[in-house]
């Protein structure tokens, strides 16, 4: 089997949001139709407005009808609902990719679809405060990293024209197995958001005997914090959908955390210090 | 006593760096004249070259001669040396005002000085990553907080002096006693700044058993972990002198946290919704 050129393929998106309209208006103009489908009328309109797509509809069946490559971009316990019902949907061959924040449940559903799908499991690194086609920016993929978990079951082509389509967004293919997935993203994603909400939850307290903390909280509180202002309804099905690696992550942090504590209770000020400049030369390796 | 008009006044920073660099470039043409002192040659050059101040020198009893108003933009144990020198070379009735991050040992120290100097904490509630008179900026300190401690000796003609400084650069004068601001920032800003380093710490973790983390750090870990990048001298200066008030700040943290890993333990959605919601809802109180 050939692998497929980008310009002859028909793509749609399921879901407008942030990642799907920034996917869809990243796609359009180098696929022969970008489709988009959403629940909501609004979204639909708002999607063609802002021309991220070249054809929206409400219409799953519709929207996937004809499809050589399905993107679902919704919240993750939406994806695996989506995976349970859409199988009869799909044209024959079609790729089936989602871009959900954990992969070990979805690629789980998506190993009992039809055989006659090719499944995909899809996880961009990318994102941002704001959300719903509004927010859409077809830069959004551009030099971040695109995990891809393959199922023993997806086709060298299948896997080949999804690493085609992540290269056509600017993103860079990472294969991973979707459990060392789950794992690292505990760490990296699922982790700084509990973080920053036990942050917000502390000042809070500390607000409750004394309300001026609010007046000292600057750009360093901001930036800690900002995952806390996440939407709810996406982190809570990935904080279930990854919970024993998340409570992993959360174990290992309380360890680096006490063992920081114990340093400054310590008050040697040339122990703290090195153990300050090891950790900012480490993020400086890290973040470059 | 009158209160001095600021145009009248001859004011000294002693300490070029961001925070002094851009308190003096922000008083420049509002006061009589702006002097800065600097402990590198390079220093005061980078600072008359970018005309951050009037004049600058190396030499800090030149630099404070004949000063109506002296600012000391140092880290924190520099201030509390240069309190405990600086008094005889300071004119009758001269304001000494700091910029340092935690107030109890400076107001400690300023109650020691000779009775002509006019003593006043201070902690401004800005800052940024950059550091140095390059990254001095006369706009860093519009529309934030600016803590001012007032000991019982600081007449109140050289406090309202102080708080004419503090518009003049188009800050908002917050007074407050000294504890009380340190066990405020321990949460507001000490806090952040030790979860984004022990973050760090556990990514540093997982990245020796499995270096592919390092691909999947995204915005959402560089935001959580950005003060972990904070200069250290600096950083070092504040946990030292406000380590009872941040290992308090540290447990209160690790009790939230640990409610909500034992929240994501039941698995209870609609618990851990309600959980996040709520932080959500907080935050956006927080920071409107």
């Amino acid at each position: 089997m050939m692998v497929r050129q980008l310009q002859d393929v028909q793509v749609t998106v399921v879901g407008l949001g942030l990642m799907g309209g920034s996917l869809a208006a990243a796609l359009r103009g180098q696929c022969r139709t970008v489709t988009g489908v959403a629940r909501r009328a609004e979204t639909v309109d708002a999607a063609l407005a802002r021309g991220l797509v070249d054809r929206a509809t409400v219409d799953l069946a519709g929207g996937v009808s004809g499809a050589d490559v399905v993107v679902l971009a919704t919240p993750v316990r939406t994806i695996l609902h989506q995976i349970a019902e859409i199988g009869p949907l799909l044209p024959d061959g079609c790729l089936l990719l989602d871009l959900g924040s954990t992969k070990t449940e979805i690629v789980n559903a998506m190993a009992l679809l039809p055989e006659h799908v090719q499944p995909l499991g899809g996880h961009p690194m990318c994102g941002k405060e704001s959300s719903g086609p509004e927010a859409a920016d077809p830069a959004l993929y551009r030099s971040r990293t695109f995990v891809l978990c393959p199922l023993p079951r997806t086709s060298q082509p299948a896997l080949a024209l999804a690493v085609r389509l992540v290269g056509a967004v600017g993103a860079h293919p990472l294969l991973l197995d979707p459990q060392r997935h789950d794992s690292l993203v505990a760490t990296a994603s699922h982790l700084p958001y509990l973080l920053a909400c036990a942050l917000v939850a502390t000042a809070g307290t500390a607000a409750s005997s004394d309300p001026a903390v609010g007046r000292l909280l600057a750009s360093g509180f901001r930036d800690t914090s900002r995952l806390a202002g996440s939407d709810v309804a996406m982190m809570l099905d990935i904080l279930l959908t990854n919970r024993l690696e998340i409570l992993k992550a959360v174990d290992s942090f309380q360890a680096q955390l006490d063992a920081m504590r114990r340093v400054l209770e310590t008050a040697d000020g040339e122990a703290v210090r090195a153990a300050l400049s090891a950790i900012r030369a480490g993020r400086l390796r890290m973040l470059p």
